[in-house]
């Protein structure tokens, strides 16, 4: 079984926006068996609409269209469509009345023409109720393939696809098995890591493939299977990380969808302790990036952004003598900012952070890329100094993962 | 002149990564006027990247490949290009000191057998030196049109791209101009918005088109126009945008790459007046986004994230009693907080933020999606209420573009 991907609008071939739509139905679609061969981005122009989906159904079984169905004029696909499977629009009562009464909800109350022009669906397709918007999808069948066009709207089209498509895939298609295993590390370079394990690398049987995803200091480890017996091709991969584990425990932080922020939350969660944290140049993504996920809230107490030097004194009582004599980028300071916003939150464990992530000099003498990561423990308070380069958005994600790891390995090793 | 974009790598394919670069990409070649006619994303094996780079070539002028060159195993790029361009892989002499002494520098040390291959490149390419990484970029001509192949890391890739890639084209090729003006608006919806400039939309003369992106209560309007004449397009491109902003000008709240977050930047700084925030559902998302921009020290003075309720009490001094009365999430908690950070930092104004971003209910009884927000200025608080409905990452997005929202008008109705 394969599928392609089409998303249709000038946003992305002009770079206005990246398509997160494409990843999240490839890892849906891998999920139940089905490989995505090709992602094709195109314009939203009738013609290269048509012969991208005529190429798309020469290759793949299932054809999977987003975008371009919005309710102003640019959105051209739901007549594409049409075109294309010779058909014509009707309108569908119950998308009339989703239609009608989102508009009810809303704070703009009044129902305009454009929306009631949501409701127009082709006659051929299976309606797919699109619960968080007006715009529904529509599934074609065409000689056993599957077209499916869903909204562009991220959360809209996700619920599309989670609740709808992929449950009627399921229905209609036999699939072979595609197992994916991710192993999630953190503290070495690629090229090392691949090193270390080139042996086991070699060894491994023809149906398993590995790739490398490296991305500021994290480096995964994908191993994909595909057979035709599940639970062989698992026991397969199971046995394979087995033994790369023996290699390369020491850098393991998790596996598939695990992060340094997903580590970190179980580790503490299981040991009932907390944290807090103090940002200078992460300015707050360490925070931010812990609370994206769900039920942080048992052992994140918050953090303080103290981004100017003197904030640091009036906020986090950094004693201003420690910021003169040091720096404000300096391991005194970063160590002080530790210890002030662990009893300040009264926290088992606290992060700090200060640097200069650039592109030009703070209040501070220090290099560009100089960042300061000071990890307090219940026991006392350790601080290194790194320097992550001159790309002001690398040195900040960088930094946040590179102190989630020195975090994990104090909580890892405190008794 | 017609670009594809070609990205190699099972990764962006199975859902695991999103793929940046192509829209990175892309927004660079459109400066130049060279449009971009197709992103298609395929498999790092040969016989692929074969018939894609076949597939591109004869409908594209330039063909930008990414991913693939990396050290390990399954990156296959390199030789490919050389199976497809019969051509052999030469050392470069340059390439390997370049590797070599960026391994001196890193906290590896020692320089690995799968490193020096890096240092291998097809002898018909020119090298494109990657300063930020091992892997060399290759630019190919081929019957006047240009293969360039780039590496798959974001900042290494945008580099090359900026610094060489684009000045190779400029001075290759003759290109006609295309030009894009984006229109940032906020706290609108697309379809009132679409209704309200029908008329205008309607009458834009034909070599303008226009496109809604809508996000988390932010609408851009995009208007691309081309020709061969750059004054000529930019300057009806300008007339119409006059016209426009007549009929919408109380939503604008900028240009092009402007976002939420540097319009408050900009307002703040002119006004020299100064920031802080106080977050709890947000959970430092609105500092982060804040301090992804350079040169926000200047008015961004800092942050308390408050995730635990009782951190409410401890660091911010929001009295018991208020959060016992109304309940954290409520907007008497918000204008506490709003109040407390801005007295904290001794700043003009303040954000605060207080909700239930779900998926489960917290300390509160708040609805999941509600959300208080409150703005302190120099002399009051305001606070409103908000459902951002029920998908969690939603919530939270459209709350930190709601307070920047809130923000920005107390700032421009301040006398």
């Amino acid at each position: 079984m394969k599928a392609e991907i089409i998303t249709i609008g000038d946003e992305i071939l002009i770079g206005q926006i990246v398509d997160t739509n494409s990843a999240f139905i490839a890892t849906e679609l891998n999920k139940i068996g089905i490989q995505v061969h090709q992602i094709s981005s195109i314009q939203d122009e009738k013609e290269h609409i048509l012969s991208a989906l005529k190429e798309a159904e020469s290759r793949a079984d299932v054809i999977i269209i987003t975008g371009g169905l919005g309710p102003t004029k640019d959105d051209i696909t739901k007549y594409t469509l049409c075109e294309y499977f010779n058909d014509t629009l009707v309108q569908n009562d119950a998308v009339l009345e989703h239609v009608t009464e989102l508009f009810k909800k809303s704070e703009h109350k009044i129902l305009t023409k454009t929306n009631v022009q949501q409701a127009l669906v082709p006659s051929k397709a299976i309606v797919l109720h699109n619960e968080n918007g007006t715009a529904p999808g529509m599934y074609f069948n065409k000689e056993n393939k599957a077209f499916v066009s869903l909204p562009g709207v991220p959360y809209e089209m996700e619920a599309l696809i989670k609740n709808l498509v992929i449950p009627k895939l399921v229905s209609v298609y036999n699939t072979p098995c595609i197992y994916h295993k991710t192993i999630v590390t953190q503290g070495i370079a690629e090229s090392i890591l691949a090193e270390q394990i080139s042996d086991w690398e070699d060894g491994l049987p023809d149906f398993i493939k590995l790739a490398y995803l490296p991305s500021f200091g994290i480096v995964k480890l994908r191993l994909s299977a595909i057979g035709n017996d599940k639970i062989k091709i698992e026991a397969a991969v199971a046995k394979e990380i087995e033994v790369l584990l023996d290699q390369i425990n020491n850098v393991v932080i998790g596996f598939d969808e695990d992060s340094p922020e997903i580590s970190i939350a179980n580790l503490l969660i299981n040991k009932k302790q907390t944290l807090a944290i103090a940002e200078s140049c992460t300015g707050g993504l360490i925070a931010s990036s812990i609370t994206q996920n769900e039920g942080v809230s048992t052992f994140f107490k918050g953090a303080v952004v103290t981004y100017y030097t003197q904030s640091k004194t009036d906020v986090l009582n950094v004693d201003k003598e420690v910021i003169d004599e040091y720096s404000v980028v300096s391991g005194a300071v970063a160590k002080a900012m530790a210890l002030s916003v662990k009893k300040k939150f009264d926290v088992d464990y606290a992060i700090a952070t200060t640097g200069n992530a650039g592109p030009t000099k703070g209040d501070a003498d220090a290099e560009i890329g100089t960042v300061f990561i000071a990890i307090a423990t219940p026991v006392e308070v350790v601080v290194e100094e790194f320097n992550f380069g001159k790309n002001r958005f690398k040195v900040i994600q960088r930094a946040k993962n590179k102190a989630l790891q020195l975090l994990r390995k104090e909580i890892l090793s405190a008794k």
